[in-house]
């Protein structure tokens, strides 16, 4: 993409409004828009990332089995009083009159509706097990929604229902996502620790939170420092072997890790004092066993291999892409600006074209691009009249991982400079060398 | 994906409420499920069919240079108080409150929000021409929805909005949006015929509906026959050339094609007997040139050149890939089933194993699969215990356009069954030829 083709509002001030890191730098780079309180456009840098952090998840939920299905964002309130939601839901639940007067709401969650198309679906064991998953917007009207795309109103949902026809099957599904969380996450180049959680509204008995460690984080978690070391589990893991799913979350869930409500400080102090780590995380995923609290008021029953009707298990499984985002980003930044990892980074590689018209420049960097491109790499050229240093500070605020530095004085000796937006580190490379590097 | 673990709710029985052919296949075929009056979850069948439409025309709009962004669905209504269509709208708009007694509304177009964000960054002529689009649910009330997502309440849209600091500029733009369109429809295999169109709510002066021809068509229209036959403007063209745009607009608004409200009965008779043709037909996109209408309420002005602010010339540009789902089918099946076109065909092969057990027959059926599989090609591998009418008729109802049918018989000579969706027509090959047909 040529910056001079592409629309990228970058703020060179400081936004009054934004309190947190993650915001300011993503009004700052042109991620985002607000259009009213809690509620924001996504402009093309963000959405790009946005949709990479999807389609990590979406590769991780397909690689457990689970199928994509799309849900819509109205939804009957008459769903919601069947499980008895309706009136407990509160005013967080954005409720609608369409012009029948008929009681609407935009979906929060969506326990109801799944459990729903599966009753009317879904009628014998052999469908079982099922995990249907859909990455689509909810919202939540929060009394004062703040942090920009980190607590937002409307906000993006990757929810994930399994269907299972007793406990243990319902188990296995549950340890499924748990092992695609970790996969999806570390993908992501984030250390996610699972924690024992409350279930809270969602109901049920088996819950684990996903937190990634921040210094900026909203609460306070504690853990074993080993957990910084620990691997995530191969691609081909089978998941359709329960007892390796199981010894994986064994593995995963025997060190102690906390957040503070569930904090029990002599178990914590039982942990060798230079592996105690107490730090700010920042949840990023959520995942709950709630066996039949929903299939009981929706009746969704299968039939089993004796014949007779059995409550259908269930459990769901959350991951909020567009919160994600944020929280990226709180984890990694500096002074200058974001630092993406490379599998979420909008661009791959900038090129900077330092002389613009300068001709020998100009063909240097058109060449560069051309070729990156062709290779599938993805690149954003800086082809604008722009000085030398708004270009550095741009794709240093907008985070790209590569940045080729293309002037006059370096290109005669053949040269440009190769920067790595990690740890600001540059080098001399011929065009060639360069390519070479980034061509992937 | 192996039909065993997918979910594919396939009817049997006509489902009585759905009155038009594409409604009745998407329901039996297992594409969609109705949630509430006009509101459809899109299961996984449907949702692959959407995402290959959605993609198309993604690729068509970005050939084009314009960018992608995503605005929220739920809007402020003080923003349609500043274009003045708050109160003309009428019912067919959502409103809400939220919490806070503050009026917002589900976005049933974006001019407004688009306009705003425009305002908002762009200042001076050299950040354009600019061409924004997105890809998202609106919502537009309506009294009496039916026909599916063909008419659906809550439906996808991909809306794109361009800005120019002239009308010539405008008319560029226009037109690049003209030969995208004739592209992306052409590479989803239908004939679309652009017919000059009323502007409507929308206001303007210039204005063009891309209407499909298919028996069921909601309305009728009336055409040169040799529009069935022109080639579609080929990827290569140079959207960047002005001249070359517009010669290729003259060239498809040259012949006659007008709808009903526009019929010219005495221009139609001038057309040679044997090319005039009248039919029914379907709209399946609509572009705008509206000039000043929304930058002036909004005030929306860069500096040209002469260092003057002048308001931005704007269009609009719309496709509904839901409803396209559905016209589509429309225009493409028979009494078997669908039968897509092979670019958004939600499987491009079928694997009927027609004797499950038969430990021959599951090898062969493993063997192709994985091999297709790993070619890139997506296949249904129908695994399951059904018999095989039941399965020839899945397979024909979901318009596979390629099944390769495996059973005992013709697997002990060394074959199996190739056949093609589109004609039925079947023949014996090895399955090494089957692979080498089909794998890309």
């Amino acid at each position: 993409m040529r910056l001079s083709r592409y629309f990228l509002p970058i703020l060179r001030e400081v936004p009054k409004e934004a309190d947190i890191v993650s915001h300011r730098l993503m009004l700052r780079a042109g991620m985002i828009r607000q259009e009213s309180a809690g509620i924001y456009a996504w402009l093309p840098l963000g959405l790009k990332v946005l949709n990479k952090i999807c389609n990590i998840i979406r590769e991780e939920q397909n690689r457990t089995g689970a199928v994509e299905l799309l849900m819509p964002t109205i939804q009957s309130a008459d769903l919601w009083r069947e499980s008895g939601r309706y009136d407990d839901y509160g005013k967080e639940m954005l409720r609608i009159k369409d012009r029948h007067e008929r009681d609407m709401l935009f979906g929060p969650t969506n326990e109801e509706m799944i459990t729903e198309i599966v009753r009317g679906s879904v009628k014998s064991y052999k469908s079982l097990p099922l995990n249907l998953y859909h990455i689509q917007w909810k919202f939540r009207d929060e009394v004062r929604p703040r942090f920009g795309v980190y607590r937002s109103r409307e906000f993006l949902m990757k929810d994930a229902y399994s269907f299972d026809l007793d406990a243990e099957g319902a188990r296995h599904s549950y340890n499924k996502m748990f092992v695609a969380y970790l996969r999806t996450f570390a993908r992501m180049g984030l250390k996610a620790i699972p924690m024992v959680a409350d279930t809270g509204p969602i109901g049920g008995n088996l819950s684990h939170e996903f937190i990634i460690l921040a210094s900026t984080g909203e609460s306070e978690v504690f853990c074993h420092g080993d957990y910084l070391e620990k691997a995530p589990p191969p691609a081909d893991v089978n998941f359709d072997d329960a007892a390796a799913m199981q010894a994986l979350v064994d593995d995963w869930t025997t060190l102690y890790a906390a957040t503070e409500e569930k904090h029990d400080t002599a178990a914590f102090a039982a942990i060798p004092a230079e592996r105690q780590m107490a730090a700010r995380g920042i949840e990023v995923g959520h995942i709950f066993y709630f066996g039949t609290k929903y299939s009981e008021p929706f009746n969704a029953k299968v039939l089993g291999p004796d014949g007779a009707e059995k409550l259908l298990h269930m459990g769901s499984y959350g991951i909020g892409p567009s919160r994600l985002v944020a929280a990226m980003i709180e984890a990694s930044h500096d002074e200058q600006g974001i630092i993406w990892p490379d599998a979420v980074a909008p661009f791959q590689v900038g090129i900077l074209n330092l002389k613009v018209g300068d001709s020998a420049v100009d063909a240097a960097c058109a060449d560069l691009y051309a070729k990156l491109t062709m290779a599938g790499v993805e690149v954003l050229y800086d082809d604008t009249d722009e000085r030398a240093g708004s270009k550095f500070a741009t794709a240093d605020l907008i985070g790209l991982p590569w940045q080729i530095l293309v002037g006059p004085k370096s290109l005669a000796d053949g040269k440009v400079e190769l920067k790595r937006r990690v740890d600001g580190s540059r080098e001399l490379v011929t065009p060639a060398e360069a390519f070479e590097r980034l061509k992937g």
